[in-house]
């Protein structure tokens, strides 16, 4: 038997994974939680047929999304994790010891369930003692933060359709922005500049709502729709993305086993191709 | 009726692309030459079924490989293109206004043929009168040249498979070391990091049988496998890529439309991921 899954991207276009087992199958109050054994990548996390993150790639994103902002920060002790529920940012975050506490606020408690099953790996952070895992509404959650008070929030969200929706939106970023201290930086995944260009445009200023300054980045995944991911890392502090802290990199690749990010990436990230940012900037 | 063309990459995984149209099918005696008209990235050259280029995305490939070891050159007078049959490598290094003369030894004439017909805006450049075409094996074209007579050569090939095998050789590394001028370049594509590290390893340890400077660098095609595609600038000088000739790009991005590189990609991509990096070394 030939079993293969196709996440289609719009109308025009699939990727087809051969699989040689659906391992879970489940459905939450929020959406359809599925792990599948890949042939190429190992186990797969789909949310309402979408690739999430797989054995094999997802250290590109889970290093991204944390790595590039706690570096940019000086002293990164506070953080929230909005969405996440795999537990891949937690456990990178965990891997700087500058780092006292994170909330991780996800919506959807059968995806932390299903993870710390099937993804061990993935999830190993959450049960740190430095982890307080909240399931509920993201966006409820930073409304109701202290102003001031948080050093970085990471929105590590799905995509703006279904239950990350308000995850995207103007107010958000701007409770985003009054829950962090002057120097506080917050970074999201912004979806995938090939595919839908528009969706990224629509981010960027909706980002600006809450935040002066915005630094988008980039990265290769595999699964992902074309091959690319963004992210925005957004302050009201200006930031040199060059001057990002050396030491504490050095420091981390002493300490763990980084696969993607290195000192020429902290800025090569950073590096937009021109195609992307005409159609950013809208 | 619905249409796909797909691409199968390796036994386990697939890229689907919704075709409205066969626009041409043609063999010659070196292989299957296609065109597709695709809805998300318009018409699309296949060889031997493996996709080339498109119309949407080709801007990528042409400008990654021209440009960077243009501007990373002093002087590119003289230049061979070894296949790039499509001539959206000699458009692009027909912009550089250094430029004298460009040999383009691509061994299919049907692709020429094929290029000039349905691609036009790709082949613009091959009846530019700097442009010398040459039908031909670009293995043989390289063993017979003078030594030290070329400023820059580009290795724009198929994979390491059928008819550009010969171009991922040691002795054709070595013919093209030997026929560069001191201060000359060489770039070739080196295929998809992600879909095939261990061919890269071997082109790495190939290429260096002809250049003691081997610089990787890599960019993002979302038509090709996995999204990332790789290429290895070399040369028997050492080369600084954050010293490239700045004041050349500025000229460059005020006569033409760049649509990919910018001055922080310029260096940018030469910023490799790690797993990539292990891998390359073997």
């Amino acid at each position: 038997m030939d079993l293969w899954y196709y996440e289609q991207y719009g109308d025009d276009l699939k990727a087809g994974f051969k699989t040689s087992n659906v391992i879970y199958k489940g459905k939450s109050e929020f959406q359809e939680v599925v792990v599948l054994d890949t042939i190429a990548y190992g186990k797969m996390l789909l949310l309402d047929g979408l690739v999430m993150c797989t054995d094999k790639d997802e250290f590109v994103y889970h290093e991204l999304i944390s790595h590039v902002p706690a570096l940019n920060h000086s002293k990164p002790e506070k953080i929230v994790v909005i969405g996440g529920g795999d537990g891949g940012t937690v456990r990178e975050l965990l891997k700087h010891p500058e780092v006292k506490e994170i909330v991780l606020c996800e919506i959807d408690g059968l995806v932390i369930e299903t993870c710390e099953k099937y993804f061990p790996q993935i999830a190993s952070g959450l049960r740190d003692n430095r982890v307080k895992v909240n399931v509920g509404d993201g966006v409820a959650y930073m409304s109701q933060q202290e102003p001031g008070s948080i050093d970085m929030v990471l929105v590590d969200s799905t995509d703006p359709i279904g239950p990350g929706e308000g995850l995207f939106s103007r107010e958000f970023y701007r409770n985003v922005a009054r829950a962090l201290k002057k120097d506080g930086l917050m970074a999201c995944q912004s979806e995938s500049p090939w595919h839908d260009a528009q969706v990224l445009s629509k981010i960027y200023n909706n980002v600006s709502a809450g935040f002066q300054n915005i630094y988008p980045y980039i990265g290769s995944i595999p699964t992902y729709p074309k091959g690319m991911w963004s992210w925005m890392m957004a302050s009201n502090k200006n930031i040199n993305v060059h001057d990002f802290d050396r030491a504490r990199l050095k420091k981390l690749e002493a300490s763990t086993n980084l696969q993607y990010i290195n000192e020429e990436l902290m800025t090569g990230v950073f590096a937009i191709p021109n195609f992307l940012k005409v159609k950013m900037k809208g």
